[in-house]
């Protein structure tokens, strides 16, 4: 595993998007509680701009405010409109969220690859937007054509229907991802520095010399393949100085003999 | 936009995966309706096996059901065990989520590098399982010390609250993105013939036709490269046969001619 990166701090710095982020529309919400928690989800992913067209319980509401645990910035800077011509009206890039396939002839993207295109937009200065329909009916055939292309998240096809703020969350997440820095896989040190080289040789000089003399090594041509194994479940371990001494400590102390300090 | 895939099922059937899909095991999960939540986002990404290490409000229970919205039968199947590591112990690879960095050396992995372990053990018969730890205090030390791995969902680092049904989905959606065929980004066709290049030319020389009869093209010089704008225009259309038709009408209409019958 040595050959993946170690870090003390595996929570690298997020930078800052290039260009403007992608506003949320939600499209005639039902219950104001959905619209909490997608301004939860997407403060997670570090959106902030979100729109109505007319909610149906009306707007403030604090039912929303209860379902966001803590995202007030997102309900308080949103801003509600009439219809969805108006809500997209300074927008260069549209996306429409469906359940269902529409029969008009439209482009389809997932929202992995529409998070690259809101990204690729963005870095040009165009401004992105990603309509959510009704909880229960989703987007009218009239409100999609509006769009670029047609949103549909991939599931399984036999349980596919999704909450709004989930829905919400897995778009704001793919575009958090696309420009994401964190590792895929990193081994946190904790603050303990790797093992040397020379620190590894002398533990396996110390375990291998502790199994000769017990006797360990029975068939002598077997020995050569044994001692690979060993150096390898040691290597594998990714072994920290700390490690070393403690494991110094564990074979002397199995030896019966007084233990070493560690 | 004729490089892309065209299909008129853009729903591609998942493919069931190579070998067992990963096992979701809630660590004293304090509140039912997260619990149902869970089941919800498990299905909703092909997942089916739960496990709950002592529940607080016990087990079974109404209120998990009731936010399940459908996803019953991950409930019915779900098996109850007395601590974690009764929960992991048939499992070959063990995956811990956390929100904050513990003392303590051990790989972190994202949940997209995760679920790509996860179907390269299963193609070798290997079970995998995630653990979610409680919703306030999440996992203890001594429970992420018998993962392989921790595993920590990238987010805005100044709102990283997620819910746990939340976090489940996303770890649960990045399993079946893993393997999910659906192209990124394809036109839907909705059961309409693609124009053929011929008929396209023949609407390029109907246009350009009746905008010579018109007198648009005033500067000679100049009309080539307008015309290459117009066919560059009507290209990127992706036009239908039944959308070529439709133009031919569209032109004559605007000739003022009698509208040829679409």
């Amino acid at each position: 595993m040595n050959d993946l990166p170690t870090t003390d701090q595996p929570a690298a710095d997020h930078p800052e998007p290039i260009g403007p982020p992608p506003v949320i529309i939600l499209v005639e919400p039902q219950l104001a509680a959905n619209i909490g928690a997608t301004a939860r989800a997407m403060l997670n992913c570090g959106l902030r701009e979100l729109r109505l067209v007319s909610p149906r319980d009306g707007w403030p509401n604090d039912q929303a405010s209860a379902m966001a645990s803590g995202a007030d910035e997102v309900l308080e800077a949103a801003k509600l409109f009439p219809d969805v011509e108006a809500a997209v009206a300074d927008l260069q890039r549209v996306y429409a969220t469906t359940a269902r396939h529409r029969d008009m002839i439209k482009h389809e993207v997932t929202p992995a690859r529409a998070a690259q295109e809101i990204h690729q937009a963005a870095v040009r200065g165009a401004r992105s937007g990603v309509l959510f329909g009704r909880e229960r009916i989703g987007l009218t055939n009239d409100e999609v054509v509006l769009a670029d292309a047609v949103m549909h998240v991939p599931l399984n096809p036999r349980f596919s229907s999704l909450n709004l703020a989930q829905a919400v969350l897995l778009v704001a997440y793919e575009w958090f991802q696309a420009r994401d820095p964190t590792a895929e896989r990193v081994l946190v040190q904790a603050g303990h520095e790797a093992a040397s080289r020379g620190e590894l040789f002398n533990l396996f000089n110390h375990l291998e010399g502790a199994l000769e003399e017990g006797g360990f090594f029975k068939v002598a041509a077997k020995k050569p393949h044994t001692v690979r194994t060993l150096r390898n479940i040691l290597l594998r371990a990714d072994l920290a100085e700390r490690d070393v001494r403690m494991l110094h400590g564990v074979i002397t102390s199995l030896l019966g003999k007084p233990r070493q300090s560690i």
